[in-house]
């Protein structure tokens, strides 16, 4: 049972920003509870090891604002000392190499989320933009059990069809979509297909709603009204209880960055991902959605169009609290 | 054209022993001017360095013996200095890891050939254990780019059907199957369909085939006869210019070796790969090809079953050279 005093929670599982303080203050002026934050993308092992370093400072020096939670309880603890609890995972499994042995490392470390692919072929599963997806791999199969016995969540937001569909099959718990919105709105190559949204909830796992243009109608002029009203639609396909939001901010972020995201190491030309050679950076956000600040507007958004309280309560955070407690 | 002193060069395209005085004494024993040695199997970059550490201490300490190649005309001096060139390959992409940056790392370094697979899906491919195949990676396609613009043969031996063909489809260079042999004689997972002998001779690519038991018709009991049979059938296919020698030949390794060959740090399980739990180890070799002594063997055996002494001279190492003039 989720607790009066977290009724209100508010989780939002999957940014990227270019933290700072302002950042970090800017959570906690919209009482955002929790943030996933992405902590890899090709980073190997040693690198991501680097950059949870990084965090370690920003724990120690704004441990005002944010701390590290290891599991549910720690973000219902750290809600109720107006604190952000941030947790960590890889949107790529770059930082297990070819090591099985890494994941328990990882997950000692605080590791709650891990993606079997970014966009590519990886050593685990098909992405989302590879034209031929032969589904999970041996290898992938062997690091699903052992992500299952260690209690990392697999995040398939990433990957393509036939991958997402054998990890839901394969995996003994339920798997989550952190950040991607349903193709039947925005029939983009990182949205997911019904039938997806469908296997995803009716084995328990969670579909986390995106903020990011390119996963949006009509980009960055998408209006919160149509957000919204697409919000509605999927509740109506697959319940309201497996849906809440991943916004996959990248605020303050240099376009370098998103160049990183898509070329890593693999290619010698240029990928332009979701964007193109006119348009290669970053896309603005939606006004109604610039910043931490913003997701007051979302629940707005959601009473108007005729969301009850308690599904926006549910969707704002108490699904993504619950699954945390049977997941992590 | 091929010198005359040349004319009988011993080319063995694959091995992976156990190094030591003794085996390279042996290869002088028994004429092999030149070995294609394995330097990784899931060894990531650094750890792959080290074992080119270990190799330049050997050539230091055996340089009565061995001299590392870089191209076919340092072979053809080697030869005449009367020792053993060894030309260097990678069984797995496994210390490129993510990075297309390192293939002209390795080219410089001296390795000609890189398998896109080892048995297993990778980045770039599928490997002949997976159930699954999609083929060449957005990857993969990148990477073969490289490696024909630095001069680095593609070695598909242990690929599955469909990304072997697509490599040779994307490849602009012939590319290799360093050590399988036929399907139609012996149809283990590792050896190949006509289709894909077909067109990798059609392309220019080479085939070397193997002595490892688990290759060979009736395994360690397979008769010199048999297999010179097969060698006779495979040129009836698809001529003799494209075939040489590619051993396996892994001498004096204990079958911890084998063990990390299958297992690497992909699974928690054991894999048997070709073995099975009750015969786990490295296979009796034939007792006609126990080692580097015995390629004369081959020869006589050849000659028995009619192959003329100018086919001979083709498969037991002159195609080989000629594939090495043009590709390295």
């Amino acid at each position: 049972m989720v607790s009066n005093s977290v009724d209100n929670i508010v989780i939002d599982c999957l940014q990227y920003a270019n933290w700072s303080p302002k950042v970090f203050k800017q959570m906690r002026e919209g009482n955002v509870d929790c943030v996933h934050v992405t902590i890899a993308y090709h980073e190997n092992f040693r690198e991501t090891v680097l950059n949870l370093e990084k965090w370690n400072t920003y724990f120690s020096k704004y441990s005002d604002l944010i701390v590290q939670a290891f599991n549910a309880e720690d973000i219902v603890k750290t809600k109720r000392e107006k604190k952000t609890s941030i947790i960590f995972g890889f949107q790529n499994p770059s930082p297990i190499e070819d090591d099985i042995g890494l994941i328990e490392i990882w997950q000692k470390l605080g590791i709650k989320f891990m993606q079997l692919t970014y966009n590519n072929q990886s050593l685990l599963a098909s992405g989302c933009y590879e034209t031929n997806d032969a589904g999970i791999s041996r290898m992938g199969k062997e690091v699903i059990k052992e992500m299952n016995r260690v209690g990392m969540v697999i995040d398939m937001s990433h990957s393509s069809e036939r991958s997402t569909l054998e990890a839901i099959e394969h995996s003994s718990k339920p798997i989550s979509i952190t950040h991607a919105n349903p193709s039947f709105w925005h029939p983009a190559k990182r949205n997911k297909s019904n039938t997806i949204l469908k296997c995803l909830s009716e084995s328990g796992g969670m579909l986390g709603l995106s903020l990011y243009p390119h996963h949006l109608k009509n980009g960055s002029m998408c209006e919160l009204n149509d957000f919204c009203d697409m919000i509605v639609r999927t509740v109506d396909l697959i319940g309201i209880k497996n849906i809440g939001i991943g916004s996959d901010l990248c605020q303050d972020q240099p376009d370098t960055i998103v160049e990183w995201m898509r070329n890593g190491r693999w290619t010698k030309d240029t990928d332009f991902g979701e964007g193109s050679i006119e348009n290669p950076g970053f896309p603005k956000q939606p006004n109604w959605f610039k910043d931490n600040r913003d997701f007051n507007n979302i629940s707005k958004g959601l009473k108007k169009v005729g969301l009850s309280s308690e599904n926006i309560k549910d969707l704002m955070g108490r699904n993504w609290l619950n699954f945390f407690k049977k997941s992590f």
